[in-house]
């Protein structure tokens, strides 16, 4: 039985998904910037896209921007945000566990002349409102904080740190980077004071390739690249039209009845916990409290064995898990500086391995996978201290 | 008969790349960051895709930095070889003819201090290798040519441009905008001093949303985005696999068999431009040497007739063509500015249409087309004069 437990660090198409895409491509292959009837198609195509999108956040189509990913919306707001705000300050806060789509983006503004500030997380991974409140200054253009930590799943207190930004100045950017919570958790700008989400579609069973940024209207933001000026002139360059088709697709099936799937991703990750639970000495490093926990990730440390030993004892039984983020190429990290800066001790970080879940997982793969630890933590333990 | 002949704004995908999409999305879904087998699967594909794309090019596999497409590879090509010799000089040189892509980037660097010299072009959109050598300076870092002139098909003389830059001083970076030209002329950047080439998939009957900058070994650029350092850190955010292996399929296609292919494509369009050229008052836009000229794009102007009318009198007969380039969101430009930089009058700019052909087209198509035009076009300024 192949269960792949790895689905924050990518997913399978559904085949709805796999259809929307291979059927734009075939049938609907116009550029929507063609004045003749192959692109008045495509733009129609585009357009019914782009109003999925929008009813899965309740905004303005026009408030979406299609982009190539995740790390591109990131960027974009980040780099953006930081360029079309300079005259009003150079100070930007976020977290000290984001995405390396946020961190290193940071660090690149932070040389060419920005200030960033990095609040410090609680063992949970949460930031503290009280320093965010701190950090504010006259300087502060832009703050982004991840909505779920893609690590532990702990869940960041995004709306209210939205609020504590706003009530400071209404003109300081608020970011978050939601790639591991869009689709999963119920995402509604238009009652925060969100102005820029990053989604990704290859984490909710849509294409590679493919994601989007929200960007509220009348934000002002400098493009990430000049061309044709499509999406409104904030990201040239001829749409991917089969992308956003399956993109909306999987935005689509992803958003309706949530509640359902939720609760079905929460047997499968629950069953699996608790089981993990009863192998001695392993640790949970996603939050205990459910309110502040994403459904779909769950991380748990096996002290004595370290995080590849186990991820590939577990893939020759064809279960397929993450050490850390694989959202990056370094594949051998020797420890999570995320989980380090949650004050996870070494030890237990570097036998830390994420088992992350789709409504696609069962009950049946979690008992399975929980059979497979059962025999191999102890064997490799064994191993490890011989 | 529906007859495509707006190939330069985009291609239909050939079955083939059809199917090396469709299967990867569903056969090979990993995410080649991670560490298991359904990583390396992924990892594997992307390799393989790669080594086809560096095949067509006769580089290292090294070389391809895959992108979203020609608009990002331009972008990334200009603004991260701009701010990474920052240090070197601040002045930069294009054409007075090039894409959106080139030219609106080079704007938004000219914004941020850097002093950009536009050599001007003969009746036939190319510049003049005097020119270019007169605009040499110690400041210069970077040159970026485009190969194919997306509206009149005639080709810049890139390799004579590229060794006057190397003979001037070799590290001055040399770009070209190749999106016109590769797949159907060949590219060989190890003979000339070209360091960069940025291609498209969707112009190849590959997908949209794909592309690649071809980089040369030890070129210095800055990414145009931050992340998980994918693409040997140039390039950040999970490779679009199932994309990358598309482009490899089409752009394998586009460049087997090449002089057969381009044969193919000549017979249509000599077809469709003699019998252009007997229509009265018409006038040839695309240069009338061979040698300076891409096959597959042929820009005819007829007096007495805007543009769009005649574009959309030939949309009712499901024949496809575009008024000036589609790669723009400004579907009603009042008359091609780059048509206007070649000395084109206006009264014959915007009465013209470009014709673009792929390999898929067909000397039958051209003589439909043709018997549409014989029709139409007194027909139209018959009313148009009245």
């Amino acid at each position: 039985m192949e269960i792949y437990f790895d689905n924050s660090a990518t997913t399978q198409c559904t085949p709805q998904v796999c259809e929307a895409v291979a059927d734009a491509m075939r049938n609907n292959y116009g550029n929507p910037s063609s004045a003749h009837r192959r692109g008045l198609e495509a733009e129609q195509l585009l357009r019914k896209s782009l109003q999925k999108l929008a009813a899965t956040l309740r905004c303005s189509e026009k408030e979406i921007i299609l982009t190539s990913g995740g790390t591109e919306s990131d960027n974009m707001a980040l780099i953006g945000g930081a360029l079309a705000n300079r005259r009003s300050g150079n100070h930007l806060i976020t977290s000290a566990v984001e995405h390396p789509a946020i961190s290193n983006t940071m660090q690149f503004l932070e040389k060419n002349g920005f200030r960033v500030t990095r609040l410090g997380v609680d063992r949970n991974g949460r930031i503290r409102l009280d320093e965010l409140k701190d950090a504010l200054c006259d300087d502060t253009i832009l703050v982004s904080l991840m909505y779920v930590n893609n690590e532990n799943g702990v869940i960041e207190p995004v709306e209210e740190a939205a609020s504590i930004v706003k009530s400071y100045r209404e003109s300081i950017l608020f970011h978050t980077d939601a790639v591991q919570a869009y689709g999963k958790l119920r995402i509604l700008p238009q009652k925060t004071g969100i102005d820029l989400i990053s989604a990704s579609g290859h984490k909710i069973h849509g294409p590679k390739g493919t994601g989007f940024l929200y960007m509220k209207e009348h934000t002002k933001l400098f493009p990430l690249m000049y061309g044709g000026g499509q999406m409104g002139g904030m990201r040239s360059g001829t749409v991917n039209v089969p992308g956003a088709a399956g993109l909306a697709a999987a935005a689509e099936e992803s958003c309706r009845n949530l509640a359902e799937k939720t609760e079905k991703i929460l047997q499968v990750r629950n069953c699996l916990e608790e089981r993990i639970r009863r192998i001695s000495d392993t640790v949970i490093l996603s939050p205990e409290e459910e309110n502040i926990r994403a459904p779909h990730i769950l991380n748990a440390a096996f002290p004595g064995i370290r995080s590849e030993v186990l991820l590939h004892a577990l893939e020759a039984e064809e279960i397929y898990v993450s050490a850390g983020s694989a959202c990056s190429t370094h594949k051998q990290l020797p420890v999570s500086p995320v989980l380090t800066r949650m004050g996870i001790e070494r030890e237990i970080a570097q036998s830390a391995l994420r088992f992350s879940f789709s409504s696609l997982n069962t009950v049946e793969e979690a008992m399975h996978c929980a059979d497979e630890l059962d025999r191999l933590v102890p064997k490799l333990r064994r191993y490890t201290r011989r």
